[in-house]
């Protein structure tokens, strides 16, 4: 169980299995966010028709309501949600710091107001595991805190130490043997922070780890060197997540430094605001020139969408605001996520990684390619060098 | 080409067969309506799946937003809708009576101000029909008005005599000789004025009727009685469609009175508002109790949302206002109507209709059978008899 197979490297990049109880899934791979327990407007049916794999759940919207005793009862999230492969979910770490009001942090854990009713919630690092149990996904993840953007290098410091103690009050407080705990890697977008949070949090030789505390609001010329500094520090041997990224470039460059599963709302929010991901970049379909487009929106995809609707009929559903449109291009989105990564899959097992993802850059940025993306791809062909910018 | 076929008859109510370009239908029939296009939330492989046949397009709407030619482009609504079976579209008249601002009725046509932008608009006769065309639909409705209710006799009477005129127009205007144009029979609750339409309008002699008018707001026991009323004046040998009505009751009592085909929002529209249609009535999604209720909605259902999710789920999603609540109810109140409507064929063909509407309604309504369904479903045992209120 939770064996994690490599088959192929190129570079730092690598392709691999990853064994659940609830199914082998093949890394690199996108998740989508299944907040509430619905990944938005889309039926678990259509989830694995668009080659989707691991669905994220929200424990911090999930124990609020419809609360962890009601999914248990459904055998968890599986039989609650009725897609019957792999889960993950978070913490609550990220989502009480993000959505809860009143938040105050102590060494034994959150206190907090729900953003529903205003009522007060502890949440602590048992009781996070006890709801994860409850939820029952395949991989957990350890109760953490993520500090915002930007914070002090000594408050990240403090907290990320008191997140490694919380990592060990997680391990005492399991009481299932068929979740994978991973733990979660912080330090901010400095090094010798991240340095720090890697000696501490390796020595737990959890199945898995994570790279939290990105994606907050920093630069991506901060964050990438960020990720290739964490990335190669951590065990070869296991997966490596990294939390709430999912923009394409964003993808392709976590893959060229070795990371292999990812997670965001970006799909499935950016098309019910109307927006479609393709090679050229974010197709606006709010715009006016969609709305007379007989073509599909790309000619490459076999989602429902691409194989039945042409542009202009698309373009008409999101101006007359028919549900059918957020439904349709969350859909695409995750289907152009999805196949991205399997053509990135494809593109290693050739051994041709960085000239693909060169390729595909080329047509996605109209313009130049950022130097942090070309220097992703640069640094993952070379397995040795590291680099991050001062911090 | 537009051959109607009966099979069995049981008292009035009656099964058959419609040849259309795009499909056969079987009858009595359900369409769910899908006004800009798109039937709220569901997509045309969903609408095989939960036994669709025939679905009604908004020419009001389509003709506003995304205009006529667009559609036309897409080689009409099986195109741009990407539905392949057979469509139906309704003459633009209700709607501009009931969304269109500052309209004013002339012998000519209608004039009003959109609903979208408020630009002036006319539809006459003649513009009704070059949509349509446009539009593609199998079966096409002669541009009418339909009064309010209540309305005077008196302009009742000048209402449909002027749409008899209309009706004329629209035969003339027509240049496509592969859709069967439907008139409509007006005259509100009154009966001479429902015999003064017929009068008027059998003469042209259309491959169908509508009986329109109706479920403007008078009261069951006023409706029914004109449905009986007209229906057994209408051709036996063609299909009769009465426009707009679609609560399970209604389909029911109006198939015991001889009426083929039905169309209205309210599947679609109810499943939005968090309501599931079942045998034993309307279940209140929004409500507390299938919180906790781990069966489907409803056992004998077929549909995706039954054969896959608790009510405990559903509510939470209702609650929760995720996109797939609307989805998942829209889709299982559809299916529950298209299943009634097919049980309904079936106890027809086994001669049992009567017997198997009253154990229906006896489930259905908790309390006691209303007389109007009781006097519906009796008055359609007898071939011969025909009953109508003072008016």
């Amino acid at each position: 169980m939770f064996e994690f197979e490599i088959h192929t490297r190129d570079g730092r990049a690598r392709t691999a299995s990853f064994a659940t109880p609830h199914g082998t899934v093949q890394t690199p791979m996108f998740m989508p966010v299944g907040t509430q327990g619905s990944v938005k407007g889309i039926s678990p049916q259509e989830l694995k028709d668009v080659g989707s794999q691991m669905i994220l759940g929200n424990t911090y919207h999930l124990m609020l309501r419809p609360g962890p005793e009601l999914v248990a009862a459904h055998g968890g999230l599986p039989g609650f949600t009725a897609y019957p492969g792999p889960f993950l979910t978070d913490s609550g770490g990220f989502q009480v710091m993000s959505l809860g009001h009143m938040r105050k942090i102590t060494e034994e854990g959150v206190t907090f107001k729900s953003h529903l009713d205003g009522s007060k919630v502890i949440l602590t690092p048992e009781r996070s595991i006890e709801v994860q149990e409850a939820l029952g996904a395949d991989v957990i993840m350890a109760f953490d805190e993520c500090p915002p953007f930007p914070a002090e290098p000594e408050y990240i410091r403090r907290s990320l130490e008191r997140t490694v103690r919380w990592l060990e009050r997680c391990q005492a407080a399991r009481t299932r043997g068929d979740q994978a705990l991973f733990a979660i890697v912080q330090g901010g977008v400095h090094p010798e922070l991240r340095e720090l949070s890697l000696e501490q949090t390796l020595p737990f030789a959890t199945p898995g780890f994570a790279i939290g505390g990105l994606a907050v609001g920093e630069a991506k010329e901060q964050m990438f060197p960020a990720v290739a500094f964490t990335a190669e520090r951590l065990p070869e041997d296991k997966p490596r997540y990294l939390m709430g990224v999912g923009h394409p470039e964003d993808l392709i460059a976590g893959i060229a430094l070795g990371v292999d599963m990812f997670d965001c709302v970006y799909p499935t929010r950016t098309g019910r605001f109307g927006y479609a991901l393709t090679d050229r970049g974010r197709l606006n379909m709010n715009s006016s020139a969609p709305r007379r487009q007989l073509e599909p929106i790309d000619p490459q995809c076999d989602c429902y969408a691409c194989l039945h609707y042409t542009r202009a009929y698309l373009a008409h559903l999101v101006r007359a605001e028919e549900m059918l449109a957020p439904r349709m291009l969350s859909l695409h989105n995750l289907r152009y996520l999805h196949r991205l990564v399997e053509r990135a899959r494809a593109a290693i097992e050739q051994g041709r990684f960085a000239q693909w993802a060169l390729a595909w850059a080329k047509q996605y940025f109209s313009a130049d390619i950022p130097a942090w993306f070309l220097t992703a791809v640069t640094l993952g062909q070379d397995s040795q060098r590291s680099i991050l910018p001062p911090s």
